[in-house]
């Protein structure tokens, strides 16, 4: 029943059931992990083929270039043509680099930071006081870290299921030209799985910014990661945000890290010209050039952006039932006792769990005990700090599927335990 | 003859001359390049093996790692061991990145600027006025770009052919504790071919400094890169700037990118454990991990050290008797006129050619007009000035040995005319 409805008696003998059965829990010495959005090896697996690739002999892209000499700081055109198709950009505004779409965002950061963008009066790191960052919550923690890093304030706004409110983050930005950018992540976000609207995408791309240099970092990392039957088609957000007059505000970003390998993809850049211009002068400093055998071997193996898109069914054929488990076990544990609700996401990596406020980092300790580890309460803020102790990311893909089972049924244990402690405190 | 001791009619014959032959130059029609020290195509083909490597199958490092998911931000050990006997830092002192050892340089520069690092008493960016770097000259014009980049200021100091000006050296960063780094290419330094004395070397990382925070960037580039039956043993760089009190002074860079393949090789950076827990730590918050697939491919490779060793001789196999006829045609051609004089290099890129003072650049402009293209004057130095105009980067390495001959040949032609210009201009 809904626990909410307890009297104090009825969740004291709930809590003395769920307690037996939460020391069971911990009597089976499990070692479970819940914590990353890793592939699992099945999914690795789909990618084998690109180990024998590009093979003895073949070292020239279809333009010409000997990928294994210096140069060519954009990247193959033929691969950036294929992420230009999937990620909205069109094949002229987008670049190709090394293995991690987070050192580019890091790296254009650090470019402002140093020597301003096209559009800045002077460097970042030279404003008089503090700049500050729009952080959709709850959000990547890996976002966060990086402007936490370089001390640019993070400011909390609501991400709704059709993507950050657009009417909050307008009020900001118009009255504070110290806010320089902000995070978003506009499909199947992390971690709840939300997809930002076309409407709200125009909303942001117009934001009557008072910084003329505010830069909206579109990390398009789950673009083609559906569970569907199809990914949809990108937002031509580049376009968007050229008709609403800032055609400098946005830059794009994807990865094959969860297509192909995690630790040996391709990522992928896509802004106006003159932000692209700009970002790989910079580079160009600091690298003669990416590693275009790995881009040559992704677009031999991947042929054209269909192939990217069979390649995603093929992930999703492993990681749907991942998720239906969870969502099935989620209901089956928490529906009844109104304690919790949880995204139900068409794709991504994740599930968000929003437990009784307050109890989020008691779950996490009592998953932790038992042996399951789950992402640390509040990593999905900004400084780690949920201040509602609500938000709980699950990680579906990686466990096994019968590891999973066990896990997520934990974690449902740990959620009601919490939630009974919680709600005698009322008494 | 030596046309320094020409009378005025003497030079005005030998131009005229001169004049004919480099008409006949242009004539030619030739387009060639020797800008850039490049491997050729079959020192490229060398390295043709690791296009099929890891293999389908073979994704398991030694030490059990999945190579293909996320993590490991330090790198493979088994090839950090290799690489950490190959640049004398040891195995435990060194981790392995990606394609490139500059992006290291540029990286650690800008966590310097931007937080400091373990001994700066605040980030560089925040010292009150600019800080400095010193550049031994001639010198790496990708070195000399990232300092620029980031508005630090280069001292030049001569590059001697035991190293750099260690009394020098000492004077300058003694009296300014705005100096905070050094740009070192130690091993068949580039453009020069000198190497770093272990006298010299033990003055460097004894230098008293002003700045605790001092660093020598010890670009290890050529380590193995010899044109002797045997590589110079590496020196102890870091042990002997423990010995000296500064064991966080030095940062020792190296990469395949001359071994294997110069687009798609894998960094290592070398220095004290708590540089590196400084460094791994920045570098986690901009990626989740270097590409791993591609260091066990190198692994496989390789092998182990010796690996290393035998891939190198057969790149001297193919590069020495470029760099043989280089220096052949510079004495057949420049000896007698006493207008040049040039490096004899024991391994290495480039050769280093000193041409009259005040006509390094009309050399390189006539010949570019002739259709050759040389490095830039002025680009082994700091700012692109070099104070002198006399300096010229050869690179032998990259055309095919019967357009080397042909291009070498011509800029012969035309420092010699250069010189009877500049020297007609005395009487």
């Amino acid at each position: 029943m809904n626990f909410h409805s307890m009297t104090a008696d009825q969740l004291r003998d709930t809590q003395a059931d769920l307690r037996k059965r939460y020391d069971a829990l911990c009597d089976a010495g499990l070692s479970l992990n819940l914590t990353r959005g890793k592939p699992a090896p099945d999914q690795l697996d789909l990618s084998e083929g690109l180990l024998a690739l590009p093979g003895v002999g073949n070292h020239t892209s279809p333009d010409g270039t000997d990928c294994r000499n210096y140069g060519g700081v954009a990247g193959l055109p033929d691969l950036r043509a294929i992420f230009g198709e999937l990620l909205g950009t069109g094949p002229d505004r987008i670049v190709a680099q090394n293995n991690a779409s987070l050192q580019i965002m890091h790296d254009l950061t650090v470019f402002a930071l140093l020597r301003g963008t096209p559009d800045s009066e002077r460097p970042w790191s030279q404003h008089d006081g503090p700049i500050k960052f729009l952080c959709p919550v709850p959000g990547y923690d890996r976002h966060f870290a990086i402007t936490e890093q370089y001390g640019i304030e993070m400011i909390n706004v609501p991400m709704n299921p059709d993507g950050p409110d657009a009417a909050a983050c307008a009020e900001l930005v118009a009255a504070d030209p110290s806010i320089k950018g902000m995070w978003v992540v506009p499909t199947y976000s992390n971690p709840t799985g939300y997809s930002v609207s076309e409407d709200v995408a125009r909303g942001l791309v117009a934001l009557p910014a008072a910084a003329p240099d505010f830069r909206i970092y579109w990390d398009n990392a789950y673009a083609v990661h559906t569970l569907l039957d199809e990914a949809p088609t990108p937002l031509p957000i580049l376009d968007l945000a050229a008709e609403a007059g800032n055609r400098n505000r946005v830059y794009v970003f994807g990865s094959t890290s969860k297509i192909t390998f995690a630790g040996g993809g391709v990522a992928f850049f896509g802004s106006s010209k003159e932000n692209l211009d700009w970002y790989t002068g910079h580079a160009n400093i600091a690298t003669i050039g990416p590693d275009k055998l790995n881009q040559l071997r992704h677009l031999q193996f991947f042929g054209d952006a269909d192939g990217v898109r069979a390649q995603m069914a093929r992930h999703r054929a492993l990681i749907a039932p991942k998720f239906e488990l969870v969502l099935q076990i989620l209901e089956d544990r928490l529906a009844e006792s109104k304690i919790a609700h949880w995204t139900d996401p068409e794709g991504g990596y994740f599930i968000s769990l929003d437990v009784i406020d307050g109890t989020a980092a008691r779950t996490v300790a009592l998953a932790k005990q038992a042996g399951i580890a789950l992402t640390a309460a509040g990593a999905t803020f900004p400084y780690k700090n949920d201040p509602d102790d609500r938000n709980i990311r699950l990680a579906p893909t990686f466990p096994p599927i019968d590891e999973l089972a066990t896990a997520m049924d934990g974690v449902a244990t740990c959620a009601l335990l919490a939630a009974t402690e919680k709600l005698l405190d009322r008494f």
